[in-house]
């Protein structure tokens, strides 16, 4: 099986994209980055994941706390008000190009072509590197700024297999290919325990995902 | 005067890359990347020259090491045979997407829409995120990619002043905007003292630079 590299986070939808990268014929190599994330929760999640879906896992090092401008790296307090219009305080700036840019990295020592993101352009969140002009910008790039592409030994894909899905279709999707959502972690605020808030935007995204997709919500929430 | 950002080691291409930055109006703000060097005397210099050309200087950690496939990041051995056809082995594979991305993340947390990265096609040793289709590439991908460029808050530009010039020329034309070259760090190898080897292709280009602008070589290299 050809390798694709997975950018990896250990929640609802990552997990479902490295499901439909298996799915897709590929054997999966899963890049989770630990980028100064509030809660370490999110990587042992991660970790847990994909051992049981027996997908070699590397994680890397960044502190993006030291770009700034986000609540997700510390900057800033996670809205519990509701989904609004706009774009969040959690945006990190850039994130998903830096992102790329390792999966990409990863991918060409790997002899791999394929990357796979979890981003998705419906119930987004309003982040802009979510969308497929993003997705389409990300490839073309890809194209010209590896080795392996300008010697002719590799032609890079971006599979943004979730990008017009509904966080519905996503947990329908994965729940046909038998994704352990009950070990999945989305919540950007949990408590100390790991029990998602329940109130911020990811946790009630996928809440709403679960009610829609009729399928039982097997997330742990916090009693507080 | 507006800011922008400077991709920024202490090296010779990126110290003349932040004089034309400023050269052309802007105030430069640094940016280095402790990427899992095999000397931190790197960033010694990018700290020295940066604090003498009274720029800010942001550092950020990356462990690219992890990602491998580098003689740079400590995979693989430092050629010292001369600077070759193809791409070396001192390629750092997607390096310049990521040190972009994070640039590109910088400057939105500054409302900076410039970018400054001292990239060359000439005496560039066969890297390919060197190359105009490269930074091209990314500048279309910048502009999809951020909520500022989404919003209609910023339009991206990526810098490539070097991009056209030898390495005399970029000498040439830092020698006349002042450029401290005696403090600027080359060497992929240095000592332990941290002289440069004047082996490497980093320092056979250099010292082939100083040569043909006809500017003495202020480099102080090892005797070994």
């Amino acid at each position: 099986m050809r390798p694709a590299v997975v950018l990896f986070s250990g929640g609802l939808d990552s997990t479902t994209c490295l499901a439909v990268a298996r799915e897709d014929g590929f054997a999966p190599h899963a890049l989770a980055v630990r980028y100064g994330q509030r809660h370490a929760r999110e990587l042992d999640a991660a970790e847990r994941v994909a051992r049981m879906l027996g997908a070699p896992l590397k994680i890397v090092s960044l502190d993006l706390r030291a770009v700034g401008g986000s609540a997700l790296t510390g900057d800033l307090e996670v809205p519990k008000d509701g989904v609004g219009g706009g774009i969040p305080v959690t945006y990190v700036p850039a994130r998903n190009t830096v992102l790329l840019g390792l999966a990409l990295g990863y991918a060409e020592t790997l002899d791999a072509q394929d990357l796979y993101i979890g981003v998705n352009a419906i119930d987004y969140s309003g982040y802009p590197d979510c969308r497929p002009a993003f997705v389409e910008a990300f490839e073309k790039l890809a194209n010209v700024a590896t080795a392996a592409a300008v010697e002719g030994r590799a032609r890079y894909r971006v599979h943004a297999p979730l990008l017009q899905l509904s966080k519905a279709q996503i947990i329908e999707l994965g729940t046909r290919l038998g994704v352990p959502y009950a070990m999945t972690h989305s919540c950007y605020d949990p408590d100390p325990q790991g029990r998602a808030c329940g109130r911020c935007d990811s946790c009630r995204l996928r809440a709403q995902g679960f009610r829609e997709a009729g399928v039982p919500d097997p997330t742990v929430y916090s009693p507080r």
